[in-house]
């Protein structure tokens, strides 16, 4: 264990002889020095589990036994070390350079959370659903140095390096990640592989680095917390992607605000069914590592999946956008293991958090019933993940199950990392009444806000004007001080003056039996402008004009009339959806502006007498 | 609740237009403006808490119906701010004075602990016990503008501030706490206040800044989170205090890091049994209110106390040292009450952080049997109260109970809010194997760590030396990396060239079953230099000669014939002890001194024939 003891810390200021900090802002006394003073980082996270926990399971893929992953903190942090010394070694990266990933949920990626910041570099974790193309654009827009690819995806980032080259940019170094989990054919066997264009494969990086005579890598700390230490792309367009800095700072601060929310005891079982890739994993890369945590990676994030991992692994802690709530309610009795058999006296609970869209209420009755507790979250790529939380109160225990899951579906407040999340009238900055009506923007500021946009000085001036982020999203605040999220400012409909919250038509539409998937958009109306126009998924697939017709009249015994969808449209296949699971409701748009305006007479007649305008339900996606 | 969108956030940057960051520690597009910067600081905690948790108790008193306290963290939030405005505007507090508290653990001292902050001031919560006479060197040696007095120590207050204006001191503004609880007779009929030397009553002093027409009391913000927020004297001599200086940052980490160390989830109910002098309730007034919880005031800190707030409010957490524990397993029948029976189900545990001193093996043990879940830390006022903690493993679970708690008594190694806890040579600074056998110092690193001592530079430079915080306690490294302390270095007992450890010592006493309480210091010898003096009293009282012979034979046969006390005392009343439980060794050392030297023939020969020298083992102390 003696090992235990080079564990390095960071040092920003000079140790001996200490300096008297400033006058203005000190009692006679005070100094500032390495010993009461350091940059906050997730780094110190991992430096401190190796030392506490070092034979702890870190990170576990597949079932952990032969050809699984199973390594502990102490050989997580050495492998980190190594990857540090071989990116400021062999790879020449320095302070600042930015270090690419394209992979999906695989143990390196934790890693490559730690190794990359050791080196001083700032990590970028690209959406793994990319295209060539896209990636292609957001690698000359990072000026990557160096990508690390998952083997799953390597083919995409192989064009998205010709691409790159083509465009007469610099083509970033290839690191291979060949790392094989249970299910996977070997490489060799792996045709498809030109391994002639792959300049490192990762795991001879890192025996290269072990084998060197030189002693453990010099960590290379942030001299000043507010360095940056990752770059994250929000799903903006090729012409002018939004690349979002956090600092060290940032990081470490959301990391245990993250802990707190997600009540994290000491040593929780984390299962990654968030894509790492999004906000760092809503930077629980690093919370998982400050609790000493275990890392249970699965590459497809499925039913079976989730209730194994359970089993197998004894998960805690999980999260994931609605999508990944439906996939467990909508489990077949074969891939469902009810939570009270796999802990004798049915105490285990998981915690999942979700976010990205409130979760409809019958998904959260049903989570509730399969022993999940789920926290409702909201936040922004822009707030490194979860910026507000549903803070559940012990009195709402009683209500009735409907009005508890009107209750979770809201967005609450901030968490204890943030400053305030705010409901603000976007032109006086004023704070809207908490009267459930008066409509605003959700704002937001702290300590977990972005630092701003790569490159784009104007997109992070526009965001942060005023002194607080601006979200894009219209909410109330209800009576007890609670945000509500209506909608995204572009997603709002506005029918004949009014404005119409596309997520209150769909919390309706979830409320049927038959639905497993609706999503409402504006399709233009000759009268009215636009009118809600709803594209669903029934449960067991089929469909056609009848289930339309029913399901309008369903939404216009329950709503407003004009907000009851005039148009919908019900298709056999899944709604298509982000890579972290919401709904692209662009897409949905576009195909509701191509089937043409509802024609005005039809329109305004049918708010009085409807008759549906079902005739577009049979079309498919 | 539209009170609620009023809250107030700190607002360290412009917010219009955006600052560009220095440009070499940032990325391009970088900023730090108010939207994604403001500085650490707990008052943070009590605007969230007041938002979230707007009508939860934050502080309850006696059994918080007639004549008890019971507010809400509303109620609080707003008293708070008033407090802040009788401060800044009556008492014309500057930013960075200093306000000193003198008080038992009543609910004032939480609001104090918000309202001085509030106010650009500096908290100085007086130890409870203290005699006029230091008080009053601790009122100039502070400077303190105000001191808020409970009026269960207003008489000492009184005297006090006599001697500070009859050093020509300037006497600070003297704010009687009158409130009651419900135990105590009124203020009225209590003769002995005399209430003309009384400048104001914290109670009036609210009300008339409630009836001021001003709006809400802005708050003053720390402009940099190095400000200082506490000021918290070390029980040193009276001719050189040693007052440590908080900073707002260093309290915000060190709140949050208390709440993830003691698994404290959402609306805790914190009984105060640890004094909120000490290192402010070791940084829980902040992290309670961080978590929505509840604190549970009581005066004096009994079994009975103890239990019955269990019972009455539904304890979750609570904290003391050694002292305390042994309150608890050494209740009698009437005044405990099984967790089992408080809590259908027996599921309710309550967590008990120790600290101050390492807790006996027979102690632990049955707190266990009573319930009480026992996290063991160590920490100085130098570092926010707890700095480590024994981080407990599930593996030990299964070991015998002598081993766990064996396990437990060690001191364990730092917490997420210090970079490092280290065991060195003072000399040169290197860390000592983790051997279990060599001695070093335990020293400290990160931003837990004090900003210094008030108005003494020279003992600051020489406490933060070399980038570290010196402890003054030695101690050895384990195998597993814990860290173990066998004593302060100045109780170390120097036998014949060997060091002794008194804690082992009394470790060894403490597994004597009739031994209730036992300290040991070195007592002169006139062969050895000084041999181990034990003072002990047993349970049940009793004890002389006899007694004394039994306990150093059964010391002989656990410890090495050098480590044996060669004196033992019994005595009847309680060891001498500081306000926060620790026996005073000073008063015992002296005693052994007083006791004159061990003359040298008895004592060279009785390392090989021990004939003990228990005649005085009858003084009484």
């Amino acid at each position: 264990m003696a090992a235990s003891l080079e564990l390095q810390t960071p040092q920003q200021h000079s140790s001996s002889p200490v300096s008297t900090a400033s006058s203005a802002i000190s009692m006679e006394g005070t100094v500032l020095c390495s010993a009461n003073h350091a940059p906050l980082t997730p780094i110190s996270f991992l430096e401190r589990t190796a030392l506490v926990y070092p034979d702890r399971l870190a990170i576990v893929a597949s079932d952990g036994s032969a050809g699984g992953v199973a390594r502990t903190w102490r050989e997580t942090r050495a492998r980190c070390l190594r990857l540090a010394a071989a990116l400021t070694g062999r790879l020449g990266v320095q302070r600042h350079d930015v270090v690419a990933v394209f992979a999906q949920n695989i143990p390196a990626v934790c890693e490559l959370h730690f190794g990359v910041p050791m080196a001083g570099a700032v990590i970028c974790t690209l959406n793994s659903r990319l295209d060539a193309a896209m990636a292609a654009v957001l690698l000359r827009h990072s000026e990557a140095k160096v990508v690390f690819v998952d083997r799953a995806l390597l083919g995409v980032a192989q064009k998205a390096l010709v691409l790159v080259a083509e465009a007469g940019a610099r083509r970033p170094v290839l690191v291979l990640i060949s790392e094989l989990l249970d299910d996977e054919p070997s490489l060799a066997s792996d045709a498809k592989i030109k391994v002639t264009r792959v300049d490192y494969e990762y795991e001879h990086l890192l025996s290269a680095a072990a084998a060197g005579s030189s002693p453990d890598f010099a960590i290379r700390w942030p001299a000043d917390e507010n360095e940056p230490i990752a770059l994250n792309y929000t799903s903006g367009t090729t012409s002018r992607p939004k690349g979002v800095i956090y600092s060290h700072r940032g990081a470490y601060l959301s990391s245990l605000a993250a802990v707190i929310v997600n009540a994290m005891a000491e040593t929780p079982v984390y299962l990654w069914t968030v894509p790492m890739f999004h906000c760092n994993g809503w930077c629980l890369v690093w919370g998982v590592a400050a609790q000493g945590g275990t890392n249970v990676c699965v590459r497809r994030v499925t039913a079976a999946a989730i209730f194994d991992s359970v089993a197998r692994h004894g998960v805690t802690h999980m999260g994931g956008a609605p999508t990944v709530l439906s996939m467990i309610v909508n489990a077949t009795a074969e891939e469902q293991r009810p939570m009270a058999l796999l802990a004798p006296g049915g105490r285990r609970r998981v915690t999942v958090m979700t976010g990205g869209a409130p979760p409809p209420p019958q998904v959260l009755f049903r989570m509730e019933e399969h022993g999940f507790l789920v926290i409702h979250s909201y936040g922004l790529t822009e707030t490194y993940g979860p910026a507000t939380v549903c803070t559940w109160k012990p009195e709402w225990d009683a209500l009735p199950a409907a009005e508890r899951a009107q209750i979770k579906s809201r967005q609450g407040l901030h968490h204890v990392g943030l400053e305030a999340a705010d409901v603000k009238d976007p032109a006086t900055m004023r704070s809207v009444p908490a009267d459930g009506r008066t409509v605003g923007e959700v704002m937001l500021r702290g300590n977990t806000v972005m630092s701003g946009y790569y490159k784009d000085g104007g997109a992070t001036a526009e965001a942060l004007a005023g002194g607080w982020l601006r979200s894009g999203d219209l909410a109330v605040r209800e009576e007890d001080g609670y945000i509500k999220i209506l909608d995204r400012s572009k997603d709002i409909i506005i029918s004949g003056g009014e404005n119409i919250s596309t997520v209150e038509v769909e919390a309706v539409l979830f409320g049927h039996p038959a639905v497993e998937e609706a999503a409402v958009v504006g399709r233009p109306d000759e009268y009215w402008g636009e009118t809600p126009c709803a594209f669903v998924k029934l449960r067991g697939g089929g469909g056609g004009a009848t289930a339309a017709e029913e399901l309008m009249a369903f939404c216009r015994a329950r709503l407003p009339r004009y907000m009851a969808p005039r148009t919908v449209v019900v298709v056999e296949e899944e709604l298509p959806k982000t890579a972290t699971g919401k709904v692209q409701k662009v897409a949905l748009r576009e195909r509701a502006k191509a089937m043409g305006s509802l024609p005005a007479a039809a329109s305004s007649s049918s708010r009085r007498a409807p008759t549906g305008t079902a005739g577009s339900g049979r079309s498919k996606l």
